[in-house]
């Protein structure tokens, strides 16, 4: 029973990240002015790839995805969505670019916990449980995939890489999963554990959290 | 007999893919001053990718393309074609840029086609044939998985995001394939469901069907 | 016995190859003016991309890089000290940008060269050894993979489509190696093949070997 419950919380944990992700994917798609198409293309992408990589890595082929239509078609849906309120009021949506990335970054971010969550989860399932750095690692994984893939396609330097604490927000998240799950109802464990990597990656940006750079040298490029 | 037959018939249709999109990629790679080699790896890459994530996806490891080497051998072969009549006759190659531009979209068109139709019936062979979401979705990323790796190597934001039709057209190949399939035999139904793709592509070009974008309002970026 | 010694020459090979490509994936992280962070997350998809594609595309899932944390791990401390090294003593780390760009070049060779053997090493252990194409083309794979992953998410133009003799000197070495194993003690073919692949790489930067290009005729582009 546990079990099932545990698959269940896991299930609609992954819908909400599918549409949170979907909703960052198709913005980004906006902003890059691509067409009606393109923007459903874009959020599914990045609704469905982190969790394509997941099952693929793991061996669970054909991957969730391709099995139950509901992911790709959420994702469609809500897309289609965003897509309609940014044509229909583009005042509204767009008020100034900086409007824009902070509601991409919130998406990302809800995006971005549950499916640390739901990538460590999967690991478990999967019967590698007794292997935390597996399952942290996968949860990583599988938090960073969807948005990587958004912004290679996007031609742009992905967000994993640039923005302030973003793989680590996810790597605290999935960990924070494997420890809660040994003492709580799994369901509570995922809520909980999402909302750390949701909460510390927004105070990363809200205060502008930095870590050290190498100061560059100026000379020929 | 029959499954014979269709194992051939998709087998013939796999290597006239690999022709046009090894075509596709080595032009590509021709246009952005690759050397030899440049062209001779894009063209392969361009000809097996697709093919190569439709096996991993199915769990059909290693790809065909990895056991077979037919596929690599003859993507090499039309690269180092392509690649000699560009070099020993370069007026005639590019009178223009759209010329170019416009034969690498004609054999993107036929792999795209024949992808589609390839992806739709490998996933049939491994036997997802009653899902019928699978199927289409795996026609679809097949497709368009040889052009997003050859678009993103080439440092270029990927056709399928910002052509017209592109991905649809895909779609609706496999899904033709998948109906047609059944009453009609194998050879046939491939034969048209690609036809059915080349032609919605190569229509939404001639005659540049658009679909809505979202109006962007100018301010910072 | 021999099997035992191949395996481990090959981890010690694949130790080495971790080390080359994390060092080349945190210079080219720390150019790209990313964190510390940024440098820890490129060091390590570069160093493992290539073996979690490999295992991939074998069907060995879940990856090495996965169950066993030593990679990673290995990674990320190797790309802390080339960040702590630049970090500290910025005009030492780069006093020109050539040197920088030379020395990611020969990282860059080691682990090509380590890469190229371990991929076809695998694809031997996997019980693909009579198929000398499948396991030369995995050498390949393996070997370019980190590279490409670091390339495109640096967004460059891959070093695999642009730098004299690169994927060919993978192949070379990994098909000196599929042939020397058959006559000599796998360590010793695995480091006389690596070897063939680092000394043509570094010949052709040395004496800057070209490959015919297609003359561009200038019109509009």
């Amino acid at each position: 029973m546990t079990a099932s419950l545990l698959i269940t919380a896991a299930q609609i944990a992954e819908y909400i990240g599918t549409v949170a992700f979907a909703v960052s994917g198709a913005m980004c798609a906006i902003d890059r002015e691509l067409d009606l198409f393109g923007v459903l293309l874009l959020g599914i992408i990045t609704a469905t790839g982190g969790g394509m990589l997941r099952d693929v890595i793991l061996g669970a082929t054909p991957p969730a995805a391709f099995i139950d239509p509901v992911y790709v078609l959420t994702a469609a849906i809500v897309s289609l969505l965003v897509f309609l309120v940014a044509y229909i009021r583009p005042e509204r949506y767009s008020r100034t670019h900086e409007t824009v990335d902070r509601r991409i970054d919130i998406f990302d971010a809800i995006g971005l916990g549950i499916f640390a969550v739901t990538g460590a989860e999967a690991a478990m399932a999967a019967g590698h449980g007794d292997n935390l750095f597996l399952c942290v690692f996968m949860g990583m994984n599988t938090a960073v995939g969807g948005g990587i893939l958004r912004d290679i396609l996007s031609m742009r330097v992905p967000m994993v890489l640039v923005k302030h604490v973003y793989a680590l927000a996810a790597i605290i998240g999935a960990l924070a999963f494997c420890l809660l799950v040994r003492c709580l109802p799994p369901a509570l464990a995922m809520f909980l554990a999402a909302g750390v990597t949701f909460v510390i990656r927004r105070l990363a940006v809200r205060f502008n959290w930095n870590l050290p750079k190498v100061r560059q040298i100026q000379n020929g490029k």
